[in-house]
This record gives C-alpha cells, structure tokens and sequence, in this order.
C-alpha cells in the first residue's frame, strides 16, 4: 500500500478531452441544464405504469433487449409511431425507430455515422451547448446560421450554402431545433420549413432535425416536422422523454431511413438502452401522455411568467427577451457592457447557476452579453429570488441595472 | 414522395462497421447471449422496490442524475462500496466509482480512455466476443495467453510481456475476467493473481478486471478481486447488475483512481445512466442481494446439470467439457473435424443458436470445433430439446456423435 500509485497519463491518448471535475453538488439558484417541475412529474402515473408492466411481463427483463430486438421495447417504438404520426405529422413504422439513451446518445450516434475530422456542419448560430461541443470534439467546423424571431433565417441559410459551395464544401448535414430553439424558444413556421428543404435538397444536404422541446409549445399547437414535410428520406429526426416526463430517465429516439440507421445500430454498442425505463414509458405514454402534457404546459409557462416578471422588476428595461412560445428557458440579453462569462462566474460563487451565452452560440461576440435561464426545476419563490440575487451580482459588477 | 431516396451512401466515413441486420427475432434454441433465467429474477422484489423508491423520492427523477451527480445514483454508490468490499475485498469509496449504461458501456470508456489505433493488449487467448470485437474494431492488437483450468496461465503471461518488451511494445493493459472466465468459466487462484498483478507491476502494464460473472460460483466463495490485492492503484474493475438481477437493466460500474475516472467521465456524453433503474436496483439490493444469490445460483446450477447430462446422454464422449464453478455458460470442445462456425450456422437454420468457438477466442484455430452454450435462460426442457437437435445437426453433417 506503501507503494506510489500507478501513473496511467503516460498512456493516454493525445486527443482525450480534459478530465471531468469532481461534483461539488448544486447551487441553491441553479437556472441551467434541462431539469424539469417536479411537480409537474406524473409520478403516481409512472408508478401505476412501473406496476402493471412489472406484473404483466416483468420476466422478459431477464432477456437483453426484452424479447424486442436491438432497436429497443416495441410497445415503446409504436407508442412513438402514434405520437409522431398525430403530433408531428411522420410517418413512420416501430422498424424506422430507434430507442436511444436520452437524445444525447442519438446526438453522438448521428455524429458518429455521418462526421469526420475535418467535416462542415450547419447549425443554427445560438445553439444548445451539448450540439457545439460535440462538433467541435470531432474536430468538424460548424456554420452558424443567424435566427431571428422566426428561428433560422433562410435568406442567411441559402447564403451560406452557396458561399459553401463556391468553396467545394458539402456540409454533411443542417443541424435545427425548429420547433422550440435552444436557446431562442423560437418556432420555425411552415413556409421556411418548406424553404429549408428546398435548400437542403438543391445542395443535396440532409438534415437533422433536434425535436426534444417540440410537445412544449404553449397552445399545444405545433407545425409539421421537417422529417414530415420531406418526401425524399433526407431528415433524420430524433426526440426525448426527457422535458415531457423526466429527464433522469433517459430515453429518446431517432427516426431514420434503414440504410442510416442500420449504421447507427451497428455503432450503438451497449446492448440496448434501459428496459425498466422503456418499459414504465411506454405504459404511461399510452395511457396518459396527451393527458400529462397540458398539466406540464400550464406549469411551465406559469413559471415562466414569474421568471419575466422578476427580470421586469429588477432588471427593468436592462433585460430584453422574446414572450417565448413554448419550453423551459429564456434567452436574456443583458446590455452590451455586461461580460456574460465574467456573471457566470460571480453568480456561481453566489449561488447562482446560470447558462452564459458564448457558451450556447457560436457567435460569441454577438452572444457575449446574452444568458440562458432555464425555469423549470425551481420554485416560483427561488425564480424571484434567484433573478434578485443576480441583479445584484449585475449591479455589483456592471453597475446594471440602475 | 415520388422523388428517389436520398442517398447517404457517399456522406459516411471509411472507417464505419458494417450495418447492422434487420432483427428477426430468436430462435426457439438460443444457447447465445447473457441471458438470464426468467424465473429466478426475483420480480416482486424489484416490483416492491420501484414502489418504495419511486413513493419515496421519485420527484427526484425530474432532474439529471437524481442530484446525485454525474457518477451515477449515490445510494446505488454506497451499496456497491459495501457489497465490493464485502464481496470482492475491493476498498473503495462512492466517488471511485461511476455508474453505467451495463458493463459494455464501461468497456468502451475504459477502450477510448487509454486505446488508440496501433496499441497493444493483452487478453486471456479465449475471450469474451465483445471485449475482442471491440479492440478490433479501434484497430488494436489483442496478444491472446492461453488458458489451463486455473484460468490465464502465468508462465504464458510472462513469455507474452517478455517477448513485447524486446520488441520495445509496452502494452496498455491486461485484460482479464479472473472469475468465471468467459467462456472458459475458469477462476484464477489466488497464487496466480498474486502472480499476475507482480508481472504487470514489472512491466508498468495496468490490469482491466471484468468481474461481471464473479457472484455467480456455486459455492458463492470467489478470491479477492485483483483490485483488492493490488496496494499500487493500477487495476481498473468493472461489473454489472445484467449476471446477478436482470440483463435488460443495462446497469454496470467502474472501479478506478480518480485520475483515470476522470478521463472517463468526460467521455461519458450521456448525462448519466438510466436512473429508475439505479434507483430499483439500490432499493433492492440493498435489502436483498444477499439473498437473491443463492436461489440465481441454485437455479443456475441444475439448468448446467441438466445441460451436461443432455450432452453425455447425445453426444458421449464426443463432448469435452470441465465442470465449471459457475456462470452461465459451457465450453465445450467437439472432436477436431467438427467446423463449429459450420455448425452454427447450421444449427440456426434448424432454430438453434450457439457460439462458434472461433468467434470466442483469438486463437482462431485451436476453437475451431469449440462451442459456447448459455443455459440460463432456456428451461430444462428445452435444454434437453436444444442439445438433441444440436446432436442430430452434428451427426448428419459431421458423422457425429456416433
């Protein structure tokens, strides 16, 4: 025991990401990350649902993947194949479906199969965080495309696409979250997602649509799913339970055509995703989900009319942001003279967890006094206290607000 | 719609396996996979846990990791300090160890921590299919060591490490599932482990245990893990909860220094396992493991008599076979002429499924008329059923048994 402990770094490869740091547990105000109300969280439901499915088949757990093959829990991928059908307009069979561990693990068997080092994506400019790092891990350039109120602007799209393609570059997909962006909450209406299409064909580039925040919309109401709207089989679609029921589930999806997502199989090698939770999903979401989700709906947007209200109070006319449509966070823009990673930083210490917007876009100039407040896990109580105790980090530092 | 299918074909990297096929489902005799047995799965006890636990404190699942941090479900943490170090000998703490998507999900983090293409390992000649699928594939050269009945022969192990350092190779470890080896279902004794662990301290190699099958002797005795033994911090442990409750969980762990942990996690993208089945499985184990052993072992037990008198009683002498101190799985040795990668796939035409001796080792040769039979999860009945067809299918093809 005496002995020094073995050196393992000489054996590591060149191009590992830098260590995680030990966890140090949450902050009291923590506005990041995609937590969601736990009161909103359908928990006798899911309990009843973990009951009868254990009863009924709980003896097929003792087989990997539940007697349903490698593309996950079949009563899941048809419970999927009637919500896609009903609410984004795909159509799709439970064999064009995928069951993933949470869309995060659809996100890097996408990138796994389609990118290389070197490679050009399109995202939307102020994207999710999780979408750009992965990017730029693989050692592949994204292009950031400018939203605006509407969501990517398809004047900028086309623009890039041809400036791309004067270069001999082929991005090998367009990255959107059209339905409730990260971190803009905007909705792409119908007429520029038919637009964008037509662009993505023209340049025979598929696209990769992100829908995990697509059941949030406030009036429930929602367009058509690029996958939905394409006839040609370009759009890979992926989703989540993870901001409809509970994210510490992890499971999401991907929809895709056979010959992509047999190479996406081939690359996901854990031996399915969690069965229990598979299993406790589908006998819920069949039940109850159309149910479940105007309950979330009304929760969330109420907490967000208490985030907007406590930015007005303390913030007044320095905050600027969007009524958003629908989700779970809000994209602040603070005056120019605010140095978002420096709040990040001063807030943390506080107790005060906040998503800093260089983090989120990839234009970090224009993002550099922008921040992202995700309302959902915290209490009406510690919104308004949290927004306080921040504008009084912002006033310390930034002499803002006045 | 009436437009050709977007073809993917020339956006996927060189380096992709092969896709996957479609799933057609199993085979009426499946001597394949981990599988476990249906009836000792011991339902109602995981059925009153996910109620317990879920009344308990199932709000929790409405936010990432149960606020348990990034490493996985804390009570499931601590009950695996206690069972490891009660178990195996193993004295670690919660934060040396990380929760995963099943032990196949450790595999691949332990692989992209410390591998790179052109590496060197060392691995036990006759090996887990996935463990040598997976150096495969990241282009890195398993050096199969023979085995004898006491597991990985140590005077192999040194010519092997000898041999690599004339040729200036340091390989980046020794991988070694010292307890219930599979498929050989050998246990390394004391003496060798001892043995091995002062040759990898001599060579700088650290040690990779796969401990997945340990809790499954009959006896329920099983020398200190490798882990234990080792004062030096070199050993790198990994198990799972797929052999003892129930393979569709996909829960395993990893025991390592903080150092490399940390490594480990970064790649982890996933934002965590799945945590209602942490949660279950802490409820449960907690209460219950110790008991729940002996029935799974009990049980396990007389499905291998079953199979070993199906095999004395249709293929006599024909079969070579040890009487293993546990698992799920025989290795059984047909005479020289037999092709078992023939074999199989005529067997799977006929509705039963084996493992070809040659997909099981790296001594591609000497398994040429080996097999691996799982007999967890097929009743007796069909075990008898399965091995008679095997038998019938072996004598019209190969003359034998006679």
């Amino acid at each position: 025991m005496a002995a020094s402990p073995f050196d393992f770094t000489p054996l590591l490869p060149a191009n590992l990401p830098p260590p995680a740091a030990r966890w140090t547990g949450r902050v009291k105000f923590d506005f990041t990350g995609g937590n969601n109300d736990p009161d909103a969280l359908p928990l006798d439901g899911l309990i009843a649902a973990a009951d009868a499915v254990l009863r009924r088949e709980g003896r097929s757990l003792a087989t990997y993947g539940l007697n349903s093959g490698p593309q996950g829990y079949r009563a899941l991928r048809d419970f999927l194949v009637l919500k896609l059908g009903r609410d984004a307009g795909i159509r799709c069979g439970a064999d064009d479906i995928l069951i993933t561990s949470g869309s995060l693990q659809a996100l890097d068997l996408v990138n796994h199969t389609l990118l290389t080092r070197g490679d050009t994506v399109i995202i939307e400019e102020d994207c999710y965080q999780g979408s750009i790092n992965r990017l730029l891990r693989l050692g592949v350039t994204p292009v950031g495309i400018p939203l605006d109120r509407d969501g990517m602007r398809i004047d900028a799209l086309e623009a890039a696409l041809v400036s791309l393609k004067a270069k001999g570059v082929r991005p090998k997909y367009i990255y959107t979250i059209p339905t409730v962006q990260n971190p803009t909450a905007t909705v792409l209406p119908p007429e520029r997602r038919a637009a964008l299409l037509k662009l993505a064909a023209d340049h025979g580039v598929p696209v990769f649509e992100d829908d995990c925040y697509a059941d949030l919309t406030w009036s429930g109401a929602r367009p058509p799913a690029l996958h939905a709207l394409s006839g040609r089989g370009d759009v890979i679609h992926i989703g989540s339970f993870s901001k409809t029921i509970a994210p510490a589930l992890r499971v999401g999806y991907i929809v895709a055509p056979w010959p992509l997502l047999s190479r996406m199989l081939a690359l996901k090698t854990d031996a399915g995703s969690g069965a229990l939770e598979q299993m406790v999903l589908a006998e819920y979401c069949n039940a109850h989900f159309t149910q479940h989700l105007p309950v979330l709906r009304r929760a969330l947007r109420a907490k967000l009319v208490t985030l907007m209200e406590a930015l007005r109070r303390n913030f007044g006319a320095a905050a600027e942001f969007d009524d958003p449509q629908g989700g779970i966070f809000l994209w602040v823009k603070l005056p120019d003279g605010v140095d978002a990673l420096r709040l990040f930083q001063l807030a943390q210490a506080a107790g005060v967890a906040i998503n800093p917007g260089p983090e989120w876009s990839v234009n970090k100039a224009r993002a550099a006094s922008r921040l992202r407040l995700c309302f959902a896990n915290l209490s009406h109580e510690e919104i308004s206290q949290g927004v306080a105790l921040l504008a009084e980090i912002c006033h310390a530092e930034f002499g803002l607000p006045r």
